[in-house]
């Protein structure tokens, strides 16, 4: 006879709809209770610019073991045409959204559950027109690395920065000439890292 | 007979002021026109908040070779108790502020001028309290990355990421405790090489 089971550790992934949402749920899905949660579908509605829906989606969840971030928008120009709306646009959705995440999830959270976020290459790469998304992602490596010193209960975070995604070409191409795009299932096992590792205040890259 | 000397390079510098800025200037002043600027104090007002003063200081200025800020508040406190308040302190301010002086900067400058901004030690290496500096400081040295490969006419664009200052620590010791403080004017010697140089896009480290 087995012992009974424990049951899965319960994961809310917020921007399961997307390219690497749904690539993060696969890889996630067979160790895990995974509950979805995103704008526009999934089992929760959450926009990351609205700390209500974030806080009411956290509630609704129920008992949680990670938080795993695979969503936020960033506007995309030259750099000298970016206005004071556009730069709003990655630091209210997918910098200070995912900061709020963090900071939310951390009261909700179980001992000893994680928190991971997403940033992107062009922390370290520039393209034209990726002077906003540059900002923001490098603004989440440095945030990932202090939060990790300041959260109580053994919760962890962590930052997931991938290179451009092979799935994601067509409509990026033109951006990212030369770019030596990946797999997003391999942007998703960095989440899986992540969350099933032990380590904190990481910025895994996957270039 | 000596040939007549052209006459030295036109420098704005943003937070004349302060520890930092009064250092910048004694590096600066005997090769470069110094105007200074600042919020309460200087040759012009400027405060980075606000994008109308920083254009009417740029166009007071006359015509200039460099810009340099020595200038940006960031709010500490304790991660989870950093209020959406407490964060736009940093935002507004060091970060998006110094992002404006440079977007207007690139206006105002003569071809091949430079831009040079201040970020520090705390994207690096954390301390209690410092989310929000740590998050500025690696925005910023992600967006001097990514500017730089955009800027036009020949500017360049730099950051100077300073550890913190001997002269500071009567205020900041109990922050900083352990970290082995420089003396500012080693900071402001990495705004001279930034200022006197000929790269772009780089952080320099005084660390």
């Amino acid at each position: 006879m087995q012992p009974p089971q424990p049951p899965p550790p319960r994961v809310l992934l917020i921007g399961a709809g997307g390219t690497l949402g749904r690539a993060v749920a696969a890889e996630l899905a067979p160790r895990h209770d995974v509950i979805t949660a995103g704008r526009n579908s999934g089992d929760l509605r959450l926009d990351l610019r609205d700390a209500d829906s974030i806080r009411a989606a956290l509630a609704q969840a129920g008992p949680l073991d990670a938080v795993v971030c695979a969503a936020g928008n960033v506007h995309f120009a030259p750099l000298l045409q970016l206005s004071a709306a556009d730069w709003s646009v990655g630091l209210e959705d997918k910098l200070m959204g995912q900061v709020r995440l963090a900071q939310l999830a951390a009261e909700y959270l179980r001992d000893g559950g994680s928190i991971t976020l997403i940033g992107g290459i062009l922390a370290e790469q520039p393209i034209r027109q990726g002077a906003s998304a540059s900002l923001v992602n490098g603004a989440l490596e440095a945030f990932v690395r202090a939060a990790a010193i300041e959260l109580p209960r053994g919760l962890r975070i962590n930052l997931v920065s991938p290179n451009v995604f092979i799935e994601s070409m067509p409509a990026y191409g033109p951006y990212f000439r030369g770019f030596d795009a990946i797999p997003v299932a391999r942007a998703a096992l960095a989440f899986s890292r992540s969350v099933e590792g032990a380590q904190t205040g990481q910025v895994y890259r996957v270039h």
